[in-house]
C-alpha cells in the first residue's frame, strides 16, 4: 500500500510530472454519488498557479474520469481520474540527474531507485501529482457536503503575517476564495510578501488551518486508526508538509490541564464542549464538535539563488542555480490538497462506520 | 486494521485497563532476533510512574512472551506479549459511565460503543495499553541497535522550561536516564514544576524531541508511505499526542527557502547535508542524515479540580471531581512509548526495503 | 498481514504447538455481541479428538477471553483469546529438527526461518493453531445465527464413502453431530474405515461440503474481494486443505452452459434461482441463494509407516518412523475449523457492507 | 482493498466493458525491470479471441503505459496501464438492465449498486477487465523469467477431452501456443468440440493446469498468507473460475497418507521430493519443487438458447434470448489471465521475502 491510502475507501495515486499522465483511482465508493464537474473544476482552480504570485507554468489540468461513473453518478466500482501532462519542457530538468536540488527528492530518489527514477521535474515526487488527489477529494467533498459535512482551510499564517482565526461559520467564505484568508487586508499583505520574496529569488512557507464541521460523534478508532492518525498520515504525504497539530497542538505545552480540558455541557438538547482545545477528537474518536487542525508548509525548496550541492557523477561538491518556473510559495495551492486529503479520510471513516452505501445520494 | 499497524511488520494491540490482560502481537518479525529481557524491562521502567511526580498506582508490568520466541530468539512467527492487570481498584471508576471526564474518551466511547465499552479506568483508551507497545518496540529497538540504528527522545520543553537541544551524540546519555533531559538543572526545574502542579491538583504537558540515527538513505516511500506519514500515524495513536513535526516543522513558517534548504556536500566521502532542517527526510525518503521530529504532549486530562460535565442518564449539566491516582504529567512516560513506536516504523520500513531476514542477528 | 486476515473485521492468530500459549485476536467486532460460552465450547469439542478414531493426546482446550468482553458482551475493542498449552510431551519431537517429516512443514520452516523455528510438534504450523480460530469463528457464528445466517459442514466424502448431499434444511442436524454426516450408516462405515486405516498405521482424507444459508443478496465485491476469493483465502490457510470449489466447482467442466446456468425466477415474491450450480454467488457477489462450497482435505501426513527423508545435518538420505499420538484423519476436526473460517469471512463482508454495528444484538 | 490485491506489490484494477477505458496500476515494483512490449503483446494475444472458436468482437487491446516507466525500465513508482475501449456496440445490452442474464452478475450488481452500475456488457464484471491484468502480469512474468522462474498453463481438460499432463519441461512449449494443449490431436478434438458447441448455441468449460518452476524454497507464509491462500485469492477473482486445487487437490481424498506423502531425498546435492503430490508447497511455504495447481473454468454463461429469467421492473418471470457476440468457451483465453495472476502472486511473495530490489535487472 505504498501509493494507496484508506481502509474501506482507497485512493491510489500515480504518475510523474513529465510522463504521459498523472491520475488516481478511488475504490470503495458508494454507488450513486453525483459527479459535479463544476465543483471539481473549481477545486482544481484553487490548486492551480494564482496570479503573479505563482509559477508561470500553465497547466490546463483537464481531467477525465475514465471509469466508475455512469450517467453522471458513481457506479460503486473503481473511479479512475486521468490528467494528461500537456505543457512540458523537459529540457529544464536534464541536469538534475547529476546535481540533486537541496531539500528536493532528487538525491533520495537516486538512493532508492538506483538511477531508474524519472528525474524530470521531480517525477513522481512533483507537487503536480496532487492534482488527481484534488479531483478525488473534490468528488468526496461534494458528497460529504450533501450529508451536512463541510471542510474549509485558511492560510492562518504566512511568515509573520497572521489572519484572524477561522471558525465554522467562515467555511463558506473561505471556500469561495482563491487565496484563502478572511481579511482582505491580510490578503494584500501576504500577496505583497510573496511577490517581494519572488523578486528576491526566494520562497516562503506558512501554516494552514482546517475545520471539518458536521462529523457525527462516535466516528474513528481508539488506537492506530484514530482520526488524528489517519488525517496526519495523508497530510504528511503532501509534498511540503512538515508539521500537523490538532486543536491547540503544540500550544498544549504552554497551558495546564485545567485550562486545556474541554468541559461537556448540554446546549439545545445536544452535548457539546464549552471549549474545543482538542479539536473535536477525544481518544481518537469524534465528539461532534468541529474537527480542527493546522498544517505547517515549508518554503518551496525551488529558489533562484545559487545553492551548494554535489555532483553524483564526479563525486565532488558543486553549486546549482535553478532556472525555469517555480512557485515562491505553494501554501495557497496546498490548501486545495489539504481539503481534498481531509475529505478522503472523513469519507473513509464514515463508510467504515456506517456501511458502503452511506454516501449514496 | 483498526488496532493493527504496519505493512511488512505488523503490531496488533489489545486490552483494557481493568480487564484481565493487555498485550500485543508482532507479526512479520525476522527469525533470529535476540530477545534481551533486561533491555525490555529497562524500557518498561521508563514508561512506569517515576518517583513522586507520577501516579501512585504501582503496576509491576510483568510481561510474558507467550509465542514466537524459542531458545531466546524470535522464530519468525507471531510474537505475543501478555501483561496481566494486577493492581486494579475498579471501584474508582464506576461512576464514570454516567459523567464523562472532560477531554477523556468516556463520551466518545459511549457514542461509538453504545454503552458496551469497558469504562473502567478508560478501558481500551487507557494509557496503560501502551505498555505492550513498549515491549514490542523494545524488541525491535534492540535489533535495530545491532544494525547501528539508535533512537532517543528527550523532553525538549515542559511548559516554559526548555532543555538544550539533543544531537545524535546525546542519544546514549538520554537513553540512560529515567527523566530524559540533558541538563541536571533542567531536570530539577521540571521536576519541581511537576510537583507544584500536582499540589495544585493540575497537570502539564510539553514537547518531546526524537532522533533516529543511522537509517541508511533510500528508505521510505514517495507518497502515502512517506516516513513522515508512517511515523505520524503511529505517534498520533499514542494517547495525549496532539502535534507532530519533522525537522523544523512549524518553524519552517518563519524562514525563507534560502534559509530552510539543506545543501548537499561530501564529507569523508559520504554525501551529507550541511544543515538538517528537513529532519533527514526528502520526499518521504531518508537521506542518510539523522531523522528528527518533535511530538506535542497535552497536559494529562485527569486533574483533581472540579470540572463541568454532563450526566448522560439525567441529560443535564453536572460537575465531576476525580479522585484516585493520576499523573500530573505523562511526558516522561510517553517518551518510552514514542521511542518504541518509532522503532516499529523503522523496522517495518527496513524489512519492506531489504527483505524479511534483515533484522536477523 | 501474514498471520492476520480480514478487512473490516480482522483475525490475527499466534502460537506454537509446544509453546506457552496459542491464541487469536479479533479486531473490528461490533460492540454488543453476546458471548455464548456453551456455544463456543461446543464448537471446540467438534475440533477435539473424537473417540477412538483420533489422536489420544487429550487437550483440554480451556480458552480464556482476556480482552474485548465486558459483562458478557463484546466491547467493540480487540477481543483476545488465549489457550494455554497444557498436555505437552516435547521429547516426542526433538529429532525432527534434523529429519523433516514428509509432507509436513519441517523442511520449509527450516528454509524460511533458518533453524530458529520452534520445531516441536510442528510449531506454528501445527493444526493445534486452529483451536483459537475456532473460538473466534464461534463467537461470530453465534452472532450471525441471530441475524438468520446459518453455517453447516458435512463430510461429503471419505475416500470412497459418500454421504447423501446436505441441503440448507440439514444444517441444524449436521451442527448437532460430532462426526458430521447425515446418514448413520455412512457414519458407521466411515468410522470403521478410519479405525482400519489407523490399525494400518496409515491415514485418509476426504471432502467437506459447506452451506451458508441466509446471506442477503448484494454482499461481496466484484473482483479481488469476491466471496470466493475471500473464502478460498482463509480456507487454504487451514492445514491440510488442498482444494476448494464453489457450487459445482470442478464439475462445471463436465456440463454445458445450458445445463450449468442458474435461471432466475420469482418465488413467493422473492427472486431465486431454479438451480444453484454457482453456489449462491454471481460475479463474486451473493445472489441470496445458499452459498455452497467443498473443501478437499488431504490424508494426515503423520503416519506410522517408515518413510524416506533426509538428514539435514549429515546431508544424506535416511528414513523416519513416527511415534507418539497422531490422527488417522483430521477431516471431522477440520469441519469445525471450516465452519469458523467461514463465519469470519461472512461477518467481515457484512460489517463492510452494512457498517460497524451490524452484528450488535 | 476491494479492487486491489497484494502486499508488497499491489495491483489495482479498474474499468467497465463499455466505459472509456479499462486499466490497472502496479505499485511496489522494483525499479529497473525491463519492459518487453513484444512479450506483453504476445500475452495479450493469448487472451484475445482465437480463430473461429471465439467471439467475433475484435478488440485491438492497444495498451499504453502512462506512468512508472522511463527509458524502457520501471522507475519503481506506480506503473499504470490504460486500454481504451474501442469496438463498442452499446445497443446490444440496454435491455439487460431489466432482465438479468442467468449466472451473470447483472442481478447481483443491481442488488449491490442499486441501479447505478454500468450494466452495458457486464460493466466492471466483464471478462474484458482481465486484459489490463494480463499486461500487469506479463510485465512481472518477464521479470521472473530473468530470475529463472517460469510459469505455464495448459488446458488439461475440456469437457471429456483430456490432454497429457504437462511437466516443467513442457512450459516453453505450452507458452508458445495460442491454444495451450500439448498434443495436436487433442487440440483438434477440443477445437471441434468448441465449434460444435457454438453451433448448438451452447458453451463448455474445463480445467486449466498451471506449473510454476524455479521458485526457491522458503517463500510464503505459514497461515493466512500461505502460497495456496494467495494464489487462490487472485484465481477466484477471475470471472468464470469456480474451483482451485493444489497438487493432487481433490484427488487426495482417494488415497492414503502413505500414498500421498512426498518423501524427501537428495538429488545432485539438492533436497527434492520423490513425488510432488503437494504441488511444491508444505505448510504454505515453497519447498523448491514445481508449484502446481488446477483451476476449474465453468462454461461461459452467455449462451444463445432461450433462458428463464425475471423482469425486475415488472416483477414477474420472463425469458431472455441473447444476441450479439459471445465465446462458446473462455478457457483458452482464461489461461493468459491465470498465468498473469500467478506472476503477480509470485512476484509479491518474492519482493516481500527478499526486499524491494529483488526483480531489478
Amino acid at each position: 500500500m505504498k501509493n494507496s491510502f484508506g481502509n474501506s475507501l482507497t485512493v491510489t495515486i500515480f504518475g510523474e510530472s513529465h510522463g504521459d499522465s498523472i491520475g488516481s483511482v478511488i475504490d470503495g465508493l458508494s454507488p450513486g454519488i453525483e459527479i459535479n464537474y463544476d465543483y471539481i473544476k473549481n477545486e482544481l482552480d484553487k490548486r492551480r498557479p494564482y496570479g503573479k504570485i505563482s509559477t508561470q507554468r500553465h497547466e490546463p489540468d483537464r481531467f477525465e474520469i475514465v471509469s466508475g461513473v455512469f450517467n453522471g453518478f458513481t457506479t460503486g466500482t473503481p473511479l479512475t481520474i486521468i490528467i494528461k501532462n500537456e505543457n512540458i519542457c523537459s529540457k529544464d530538468y536534464s541536469h538534475l540527474k547529476d546535481t540533486p536540488r537541496p531539500s528536493h527528492a532528487d538525491y533520495t530518489a537516486e538512493c532508492k531507485y538506483h538511477g531508474y527514477q524519472d528525474y524530470r521535474g521531480g517525477g513522481h515526487f512533483s507537487g503536480r501529482i496532487t492534482a488527481p488527489l484534488v479531483v478525488a477529494g473534490a468528488i468526496l467533498r461534494y458528497a460529504l457536503l450533501k450529508k451536512g459535512i463541510k471542510i474549509g482551510t485558511q492560510i492562518s499564517k504566512l511568515k509573520d503575517i497572521t489572519d484572524r482565526e477561522m471558525t465554522s461559520s467562515d467555511i463558506d467564505t473561505i471556500n469561495s476564495t482563491l487565496f484563502p484568508v478572511l481579511s482582505d487586508d491580510v490578503r494584500e499583505k501576504m500577496t505583497k510578501l510573496i511577490e517581494d520574496t519572488a523578486k528576491n529569488g526566494d520562497s516562503v512557507g506558512g501554516v494552514l488551518k482546517t475545520i471539518i464541521d458536521g462529523v457525527p460523534s462516535g466516528v474513528g478508532e481508539p488506537f492506530f486508526d484514530s482520526i488524528e492518525s489517519r488525517l496526519a498520515h495523508i497530510l504528511f504525504s503532501i509534498p511540503g508538509v512538515k508539521g500537523v497539530e490538532f486543536g491547540l497542538g503544540f500550544g498544549f505545552a504552554d497551558i495546564t490541564g485545567s485550562e486545556a480540558n474541554d468541559s461537556f455541557s448540554f446546549k439545545d438538547g445536544r452535548i457539546v464542549t464549552l471549549t474545543n482545545n482538542n479539536g473535536g477528537i477525544n481518544g481518537g474518536i469524534s465528539n461532534g464538535m468541529p474537527i480542527t487542525f493546522s498544517t505547517a508548509i515549508r518554503p518551496t525548496p525551488s529558489i533562484f539563488r545559487e545553492q551548494n550541492t554535489v555532483s553524483l557523477k564526479e563525486k565532488k561538491n558543486t553549486t546549482l542555480s535553478l532556472q525555469g518556473r517555480h512557485d515562491p510559495t505553494i501554501i495557497h495551492r496546498a490548501r486545495a490538497v489539504v481539503d481534498s486529503a481531509t475529505a478522503i479520510v472523513i469519507a473513509d471513516l464514515l463508510l467504515e462506520r456506517f456501511g458502503e452505501d452511506y454516501l449514496k445520494d
